[in-house]
């Protein structure tokens, strides 16, 4: 994430949170953003269309289609549980290319944005290890491919600071060669809230913009850019500091809300200011002690192993009809 | 570290800490806790005896000498500070087994303690990897050693989760097996403030007890178990979402107060309550929603190498003579 | 493996191929080693039995019993002959702790031997990193458990060279701390034959030996010494240039002899010397250029990640009653 | 490598070998083909130069400039030696770049070509982590660089089997988005002779050809392929078991040869044949028993580290003029 000091924005990747954040409880009500979620057995989906570009200013997101999987209970580990998302993440993933008029045969490429040597930013590296790479095959022996399957290939362009190259100019000049019909491009990004971080999928056709995701992207990764629809998929990983203590504020407000009735001075002087001020007023109290980092929880190696397959497995599937949903994650390691 | 929902104690496996929440600024005070501080060029050296049970109980640690190196620079990636930083520790390391009368051809076990598929808790294997091991030589071809070393031996036992043997029983294992003259036992640890997280060091000759350090422990490494002195050296690397937050009430307190004066109902209904029953305050609000994570900072990967740089270079120097403190970082890699 | 420069032995460290050498085609008719094998679908399985000490001097190895599994096409990358391996080898192991007396509620301990760092000597620590670990659940809430499961526990401790400390000497210290009924060892091997390397198991009830497994090992680790049995498992994923070469020579003969009749002069001086004169003299051509390397395949990464997961998976529905043969390979990473 | 089953050709990738192999002992005899030798403190240096089509047809090596450094004692672990031979392949290095007419100011990409996930072919890979990149800093704030430096940019594009994109056309494409002047390509090579293995460097102008190099490469990345100059880094890091076979027949020939005098049928049927004749007997004999693997040492992870180390911080000395070569070792971790 392009880190911008004056930026006192609600810091998330996530349009859930961002029209959360615009929208409160009454969130259908803002304008050009139409949303609608249902449950289903431990996986909450919601899908938001940013239709208008005053819908977008209204929740500070490009205009798209949104889909985030929520599932809090991902964090226990529970492999029957990564199965069933897995196959949900293939089922959603492909009705979206579907309405996106991305047909069965387009030639696809995965790319795996951020960096193999920082955990919590390694996610699309993962991603792409564990995809099935089936390219090199129509192009050498075309004839002998099995029907079911379709071109597609996977990379990892690694980041600005360790090859010296904007992301963007390694995919555009992969693009350039190797002539895909789709992006798909996979990326770690930052959440607002804790208990979103490693358990929530967001899928998006808005690309990849600078300043989202957690690496360093000064150029964006987008169809204007590429001439050929991107695809997003992104999990949140990490969260600001100044965002968790920001959000206690509010969970202690409503807390003693409840608990006492709406008295004047809950919170005291912190009553008094609008979100932005209060979440400035937290930074400026952080910064010079060097609190405000991007945190990630303790155990984000099994998470981000876990999470990597449930996407890999179910981009597997959603890609070639020969893989079905039953046998998704027989093709990771 | 043994999570006991019911404890609603600071979490700190710092003596630093445990002293500034007992004694806030007049900590020299306390009876029984003696304590002296200084700086050299960046590094914060700070020495902590507690003498009597009284103190003990006043801060909540053992009885025992603590050094505590704060090197809140740590974290700029900076290479020179980082040589310096192993010079001081080495020195520090000696004059502390010194004082402990342990002697220039006392038998050392570095034991790691930690989980090497964890990050944040992959300190203790770390350190073990980078250990200048010696006693095979001393066993197999005693006459061909040259001078200047002394006998030193390294294990990582794993932890519970992974080997379903406490480490505390394995370490009892491998000292009646090997017979070491002393035991130094590295662990990650919890920290208070996530300024400190993997920017201190800490040097104790307490061992290890149950319920300090981020992996499951549940049975000490000590002088009392072991029947040989056990010196402890530990680097906080996480830190509980709870403390961060509680922290954070405390510096809008302050910040409130140096601006303001002291008014009354600066933080509303949370000025009217104790430390401890805020902190429990915060974990009642934040449990329910899966909040209350142990965080680390997102460089985790690249900081824990660092450091487990610093500490092995600066062991392999205090313990083998024939190692300067100008070479010291030449024996890792 | 303790390297013996004037060692010229066949340097195997398998009894199939030991029992080859000393027997030739008529292996049956060798005193005190009995032997019977059978093919299952592209598993060959060898019993040997050494029963005498007249056997064991004959083939070069201590009395026991013996089985191989070899699986040529193991190197095929096919998942499911891997599926089928383990499952006969879980079969297998079984029955042979059966034989051995060991009942289904025996503690076993499993030690990992071997190299982390060493790819071709990582097959033990490997192998540890994916057994199922359940002595802690029965030391901490015994009633707790499901029927079905025994209390297994597994340690990687490390070799000489990085610990400083005899591996048999942490095992015994750990042993006689946890006291379990059966230790089960795992090694990486040396092998005589290249295509052995990688595609053969070896179970033994003898325990490891010293100059046995390819890392440094002095002392043994036995049922002598350690007061209960143990069982080895070993894999061969190296192999000496030596006697690739001889091995060659052997091959290079016996064509021509199809070919050609059984002619005088065949490999000319070569055919005038005895095995062991000509593997001599294989080194000693060799060794001035440190020819003499042992070595493994180019592709050993995925080859004992492979072995590793089957052997895990095998011993873990072979341990644990409640993993059966068909879900086996659900419980590995 | 691409593997030709009809292939008997002594499979080397390195110009000296293949020389070695056309011209025997009086090799500058070759017409098309010069080269000098010399020694420097336990570093070979050999300089040959194919000057015209019918050299380069004698030796099966394209027309160019070729530098090996071979080092024979880089095995035994000696640090020392190690910066002696990263400094000389630096100063080496800078001149090759002289002598091609390329600049202190000319922007750089180095290619680092393999598969991360198999050893002996991470080589490439692990260079470009240890490449100090700068382009960066060069496009972002151009006026901010210190003197000395010049825009350096490293990528790692994958292997065919893992992308499904031939890395030729990656680099294409990142070449023609990034501009760099000169293209520095690493790539682990195969070797005829296993004392070679990681012991020896070869620079070369050529750039990198299909069929050289251990990986699966169809498209090669020459001056003719991307417009600007190829500079190639190779290191013997793999070997046939065929080529150890029939090296080992030479050797033994010529220890006869030299204790007994010239007599007929040292080697019986063997000595009637030819060079290639034999090589293909042995892949005859070799080959339905899967015998005839790509092997390398048993210590390859260590190895290839260590010469990665070597490559990066020579390229990083010889690529920015305020790295001298006293300081080399100091930009790798």
């Amino acid at each position: 994430m392009d880190i911008d000091l004056n930026d006192f924005s609600p810091r998330t990747d996530l349009a859930l949170e961002a029209r959360e954040l615009a929208g409160g409880a009454n969130a259908q009500a803002i304008p050009g953003v139409e949303s609608e979620s249902y449950n289903d057995a431990g996986i909450r989906i919601t899908k938001i269309d940013i239709t208008t570009e005053e819908g977008a200013r209204a929740i500070g997101k490009v205009p798209g289609h949104y889909i985030t999987l929520e599932v809090p209970a991902l964090r226990n580990k529970d492999s029957d549980l990564q199965d069933r998302v897995a196959t949900k993440f293939a089922k959603e993933f492909a009705a979206f290319l579907e309405k996106l008029g991305i047909g069965p045969n387009a030639k696809v490429l995965v790319i795996g944005l951020g960096n193999w040597n920082v955990t919590p930013d390694a996610l699309g590296p993962l991603v792409v290890e564990n995809i099935m790479v089936t390219r090199h095959y129509f192009e050498l022996m075309p004839d002998q491919v099995s029907p079911g399957y379709r071109p597609v290939s996977a990379v990892a362009p690694g980041v600005l600071g360790t090859t010296g190259i904007e992301s963007s100019e390694i995919v555009q000049g992969i693009v350039e060669k190797s002539r895909p019909d789709l992006v798909i491009a996979i990326d770690a990004l930052a959440s607002r809230s804790l208990d979103r971080v490693n358990t929530t999928i967001q899928i998006a056709d808005t690309g990849i913009h600078p300043g989202s995701g957690i690496g360093n992207k000064r150029k964006g990764i987008t169809k204007q850019i590429l001439g050929i629809p991107v695809v997003a998929i992104g999990v949140p990983t990490v969260v600001y500091a100044s965002t968790i203590i920001n959000s206690a504020f509010d969970l202690m407000h409503k807390h003693f809300e409840q608990q006492k009735g709406n008295t004047t001075q809950i919170l005291g002087l912190l009553d008094n200011l609008q979100e932005n001020e209060r979440l400035q007023l937290v930074r400026e109290v952080l910064n010079p002690l060097g609190h405000d980092l991007l945190v990630t929880p303790k155990e984000i190696d099994q998470f981000i192993e876990d999470i990597a397959n449930i996407i890999a497995s179910g981009l597997n599937s959603a890609l070639h009809e020969a893989i079905s949903t039953d046998n998704v994650a027989a093709y990771t390691h």
